[in-house]
């Protein structure tokens, strides 16, 4: 039976070491040994919970359960917020098995292990090889950051003559960025102040409109797509008039909060509002291809997968200083 | 030079008669007389303003201009929202001319003259040929009402497989139906009460939902397009639970307020809220074809074209009286 450790939220929000023993490994199981997790703000939802934290995992496959058949020992995997789901369902048979009602995802089920761990136990189904270009302390962050963002490319049918506006440089703006990029769209970026500009023309935005404490805001070709990364929603008064006709908002971060808009200018304006969660595995296996083959990849602080480590790198996502994702990395 | 009769709102609201004269016709103008027109909640809105109502517009032909080419004398037309655009943008050229930057609209332009009027001259390109199987009675609402709602469900790329949910019976709504029944989509109806639960199960509603004072219900399969013709936004907290993953939401009613709506489960349930416009002259066209061929037609209440014909029939639709559209006809 595989024992392995795990590290916990807690009521107090304290990172606790716990050890977490899975039964022998069945069907198509693999025990993942973990060599890089990222950070995601989604942890920090979870931090005052007992369960184990981390689902932006990769790591070394260690050993594989009977039913198992494109894996083997010591190859590179990642998994990320979903681990399981029912397979003959309407969503899970068109490929958006994200939907599926019994889908099993971080903070839903398999609460006992995560990727802030030092091995997990997850179905072959749902791991991903990693690429050769990527290392696993790249390809980690890709995991749900990465995947995410593509996917709400990839969900609204972005199309390469788009203009597409990015909101926030941070964890998931400077993978938006690149992906947005690379797809040939014409990537401007949307941050409060000018400090990221030249990080952000970097990454591949050719113009960057610095928006604190502005009225109106003059972004030059209009916006067709606009990818909110920030936790907070723009002033819409400010953002709307910056949009094409048809334009399309994809927020997204999770809120408890409503999502408001005047209501006019959206009808009038034939805009889209998308919604988009976690990626289907398709869509991860595509945005792990691209990566590769366009040299994108995160730019990552890295932490030691302990105690300390996890509680530094949370507080630093927390604190609004993290260049631009957190890796935790055993010792 | 035609001179016509058109009737105009006003500072009081009262509804006023009043002459039009226009320049004798050119290139593709077209001179229509009125044979009958809708009445839209639109034009509540601007009864306040000195300008000629109405733009659900049916007549025929009278006169035409020296570079008109595929209408003459006699000939049945109609006429909507839009009046001309600039032919050469993106919009235009993509067949999304109703986002033209140059566009014509009612309210914006052309305020000499409206369908709510003897004559009307208008451009043959914003013209549409009404069908045979057409009265001009039915095709009037058809203008405005009948391609809003055809072209919601056009736009959202509704599917003859899914579940359509239509919000509220009305001038929208009981067209609404009628489109999605004939599309081939299982439609349930959200209503207040009872009431009208018959006629919309005639027009084609599988199901029927009296929602009001409701904090749950149950709308057995679950809806992938939900169409919101009322005023008022419904209660998301009853609503959301009925929405199948990746549904679409559709709000129709202009207003000055702000869309609202929680923002976690429309970011998990990956939904999209679609704004749209005034459809497109391709789509409309579609729409009169589609309306021909199922037989669709609205419910209509007559009153006369006259300035106090006019009166009853903005105050039987502003006291939610109207059964289902109005239509106004010349004495």
């Amino acid at each position: 039976m595989p024992s392995f450790t795990v590290y916990k939220g807690s009521d107090s929000g304290k990172i606790v070491k716990a050890q977490t023993t899975r039964p022998d490994l069945k069907n198509d199981d693999v025990l993942v040994k973990v060599t890089a997790s990222g950070v995601c703000g989604t942890d920090e939802h979870y931090k005052h919970a007992d369960m184990a934290l981390g689902h932006e995992g990769a790591g070394v496959v260690e050993d594989v359960g009977p039913g198992v058949t494109s894996l083997k020992k010591g190859d590179r995997v990642g998994w990320g917020y979903e681990h399981d789901s029912c397979g003959h369902c309407e969503y899970c048979l068109s490929g958006r098995e994200q939907y599926c009602p019994e889908r099993k995802m971080y903070g839903m089920a398999d609460t006992d292990q995560g990727s802030f761990a030092s091995h997990g136990v997850w179905r072959e189904a749902f791991l991903f090889k990693i690429p050769d270009a990527l290392t696993d302390i790249e390809a980690a962050p890709l995991m749900c950051g990465g995947a995410t963002v593509f996917n709400a490319l990839q969900a609204t049918g972005v199309k390469p003559t788009d203009r597409v506006g990015i909101m926030g440089v941070g964890g998931l703006g400077h993978l938006a960025i690149q992906f947005a990029s690379k797809m040939g769209c014409d990537v401007v970026v949307l941050s409060g102040t000018d400090s990221k500009k030249e990080e952000a023309t970097k990454l591949g935005a050719n113009d960057f409109i610095a928006t604190k404490d502005k009225k109106e805001i003059d972004v030059g070709r209009k916006i067709d797509v606009l990818v909110v990364t920030t936790s907070v929603m723009p002033d819409w008064n400010v953002v709307l008039p910056a949009l094409a006709p048809t334009a399309t908002i994809i927020p997204l971060t999770v809120s408890e909060g409503d999502f408001v808009i005047p209501q006019n200018p959206l009808i009038l304006g034939g805009h889209t509002i998308q919604g988009v969660a976690v990626s289907a595995r398709a869509v991860h296996r595509q945005m792990l291809a691209f990566a590769a083959l366009h040299n994108i990849k995160p730019i990552v602080m890295k932490f030691p997968m302990t105690e300390g480590g996890i509680e530094e790198a949370m507080g630093t996502l927390r604190d609004g200083k993290m260049r631009y994702r957190g890796v935790l990395i055993p010792q």
